[in-house]
């Protein structure tokens, strides 16, 4: 994971260009991707794909010389740009300038997407250089007809209904956001591929983000009504405890699981509704008319945020590494949830079927016992038998799954 | 309105009466009343009609003179007094006298409906006049049979779904209860009648308290299924902040549009449940088989309630006009909310229709459109969303409307 | 009550066995019980019926004699100990002897019921005389086939709905828990047989825990459906207010009803959710595919609980009567419970059909009337409404049936 980070961080992706379509080929020689095309100028619901935007050249100049280049650091220059070659004044510079006065010596991300507008990007330290009072700005940027990109790895599972994993790949030389999500969900993708006995189907996308999975969805509409559940990854490098974000619903069965897991497995974690800690492509899959339950995983925040300082040295083998766990039990757990149904009558004699946990075994069930069987009504599958009692999902599996060879249950 | 008041303020109006009755004629002459006569004696379900009652003369009188007229002013006899020319000791007249020690000075209004008693209201600072042993106590009173008399004004509209309008107008000789209700109603009947676009049909009523509403409604029961909302008015005219209550229902549509203007157009003002803030018609209308949702706005409480104090004195022009304006505002929202459905997937492209805000022209809209666009699944109407995101009825309304031009959402 | 209790509080009652049978009889002469017999070895859902235990002798003997022997108390034993006769040595004693150290001078109750194992119950204060290395153990209890006996009687009612009352009877050798319960109940079966407008049938039961009731109710299962309600009796002869504890269901009739005859009739009272006070039969009756919902009512906790100290001293006369007044007193509110149904319109003329109370009369009621005509549209029965409105049941179903004969309600 941290060797793709390190490879494509630099890279100027943006939505439509160059550099995204060889950080998108570089995942395609790990995962056998199929890549979806679609032309610049199709109408995708309320939006159109945009043109490519490639850039030559593009710097600022005053007497002394060029005093911002692009060539020094892809962040210097808005993305889509549009092009430009004149002499202008400090005043009329200074409006297309963005800066950050918290981290004076990074560079801040930025974009004129829709806009038809350019900028450029400026340590905050650096502005009072700019000292003349006219300065000749140079964009050599050209917008043309392309081909917008998306990764997909399917994965088939006994069931069609189907979990989509998703990371954003737009992210112009930045580091946690978005290559830590991408690269965790890579090396989800190659352990998904080893398993033979999936239930669910997967599919999992790399895209630009908004845009993408609106053209995604908007060019394969007949895939939506299976999508069951949807998940989000994004920033997972940094060193910070986990965020999950719930659906729209909230109340899901991956809600609950991924909540579960989370609680049963770190010891710290924060939890926010839909939109409240992120906003990424949740929108367009739990969004308007397509309204996949679709929960976020991050590390959110962290202060190098859409900055040059988000690069590979805040970036954590460890954290990595760690998020990519969580996710799998989590996926491991929805595979596994079940709605037991019972089959006996009265309360069961738990100690004739070995079903009895002494207290001195394990507290926390022990007290449990009678209000586990007491949940066998088919209203309650295990994970919401586990959030009511406040139980782990694996400890709780593990003691129903008992009933279930007992044949006291059935699964619903 | 001012002048409405000031020329009926000192009549004798009770139940059935000729005050009541020129009254009533009063304002026929300023709106086109429909004038129902119900005789006395009429079953009204578990109700009849009662008697007139008129007083040629009522007084007591000891050996000094008269020491309480009806003449002085109508308050001192309660209302539906029977006859009586006797004399009696001071300890059997106390019994029968009302006065009230919080205003010492006033006298209090009282009344003996359906309970074949007499009784004479005294101000309390006069309770110390009575020293002597023996009183001569005189009401020549008159009950027979006489008409129940209401005003009806209906404006239609465009559906038969209609909502009704109700002040009593049988309080005597005070000002602000009943008469403030009453004249700020006749003036929104004036405006409902200049208008041609009417949504809903209108039934305005001016009638007796209690037996008024409980007549109309048992003979004109037929009229009751296209009873959508009611609005009860009354004590506008005084000095204080508008109180709301709400329906029995609570959480229809017109408690949620009023308590959203009310909201968003009054610095000061609280809300109630149904009969906690104050007790009239809307126990009728909004009670037992009739059940139709409605709300009361008033200014209560006021100090000189039931009591010669509530006369002209009280009245502030500035207050009648402010909440006629918030009255008119709650029916022109009522009229003009509607359930938004969407006709777009996916997050739509605000910018490219237009419906982008920034938030430099209006910061709370800015935060909330996203939010916004999720609520077109057509469960919420326009205040049911303004509610939920606490935004002003009209400023949503605005902005919907947007979309509904974009024809990106059509009308349930 | 009391003589029944001081009469079997000393007996060896067990599941299955003498002193439980010859109990019963006792019960035999008082009421007219119809006595279930069910062999041993019978399947009872996934239970069966246990052998019959009985004791010949037993008792710890060391160099100067016996130490500890069941002849001196029967609680010396645990109930259903296997048969032993061997030395062994003071460690592998030890792991056999139960004793409380709370209560250091009483013998607690404890049982082996299902376990293969035998034990000893001990004063906490004997075991320092357990100074000798090595003990001869005795115990010659024998295990054969026998009848688990139910002791039923069935009062008759105008419907088939039942209304279950249980109480055990197997508790060996105690007085509180849990002959009390079966006393007041035994007293309940014969207030209920001299009833004869009863609306429900009565289904009472005397029974040994948990299997008892799972004998019973599996091999009668085509009772269950018509039985509505239940109810468990236990330790009301103590010394503490009464706990209700609630149906596993809660809001049900009965727990409803029990709650308000509770509150308006004890000055302390405590109550719980389901199996949060005490536990017994109700997990049965109450349980996995019976769920009749049963609440239980007792005089938990005392600190006699379990051990030898819970005998006839700690019973008083007056507790038992009062609990039976107060069971009796629901029961006649569950007689009387129904839902009122409006047949009249818009707001009743209260004083014409003498429904009018006074706040000089009750100020509670006075308070209330509006709030209670407006809840006969048939959602709410009696008990609802009182728990509404804060009224004690009684004093409300006094008013209703007011209306009631004034035809203006009916029952639903």
């Amino acid at each position: 994971m941290y060797n793709l980070i390190n490879d494509l961080y630099q890279k100027q992706r943006n939505l439509v260009s160059i550099d995204y379509d060889e950080s998108l080929e570089y995942i395609s020689k790990i995962l056998p991707l199929k890549i979806h095309k679609i032309p610049s100028g199709t109408k995708c619901w309320t939006w159109e794909v945009p043109l490519a935007w490639e850039v030559k050249e593009a710097f600022i100049e005053n007497n002394g010389g060029k005093i911002i280049d692009v060539k020094d650091h892809p962040l210097h220059l808005a993305s889509y740009s549009t092009p430009i070659d004149k002499i202008i004044s400090k005043e009329e510079l200074m409006k297309h300038l963005s800066s950050n006065k918290e981290r004076p010596n990074a560079i801040p991300f930025d974009y004129k997407y829709y806009q038809n507008d350019w900028g450029f990007c400026v340590q905050f330290n650096k502005l009072k250089d700019f000292t003349e009072k006219n300065y000749h700005v140079v964009i050599n940027s050209e917008f043309k007809e392309g081909e917008l990109k998306i990764g997909e790895l399917f994965v088939k599972g006994e069931l069609k209904e189907t979990i989509v994993l998703v990371a954003h790949l737009c992210h112009p030389a930045m580091a946690n956001d978005d290559l830590s999500g991408v690269s965790v969900l890579v090396d989800i993708g190659k352990n998904l591929l080893e398993k033979n006995n999936l239930k669910y189907s997967y599919r999992i996308l790399f895209l630009p983000e908004t845009i993408g999975s609106i053209a995604y969805l908007s060019q394969n509409e007949e895939l939506i009504s299976d999508m069951k559940f949807g998940l989000f990854l994004e920033m997972l490098g940094n060193d910070n405890f986990h965020s999950l974000q719930f659906s729209r619903q909230k109340n899901t069965e991956i809600d609950k699981i991924a909540e579960n897991v989370i609680k049963h497995n770190q010891k710290e974690f924060k939890t926010g509704d839909f939109r409240e800690i992120i906003s990424n492509d949740e929108m367009v899959f739990n969004g308007p008319g397509v309204n996949i339950p679709m929960i976020s995983i991050s590390r959110w925040p962290y202060p190098e945020y859409h900055t040059s300082d988000d690069n590979i040295s805040i970036i954590k083998k460890e954290n990595l590494e760690e998020s990519k766990k969580l996710v799998l039990k989590i996926l491991e757990a929805l595979e596994n949830n079940y709605t037991p149904i019972r089959k006996f009558k009265g309360p069961p004699h738990l100690s004739k079927y070995g079903l009895w946990v002494d207290w001195r075994d394990d507290l926390e069930l022990n007290k449990m016992l009678e209000k586990i069987f007491l949940e066998f009504e088919g209203d309650n599958s295990i994970v919401e038998i586990a959030e009511k009692l406040n139980l782990d999902f694996f400890v709780l599996l593990d003691y129903v799954n008992k009933f279930l060879q007992a044949k006291l249950v059935e699964k619903k």
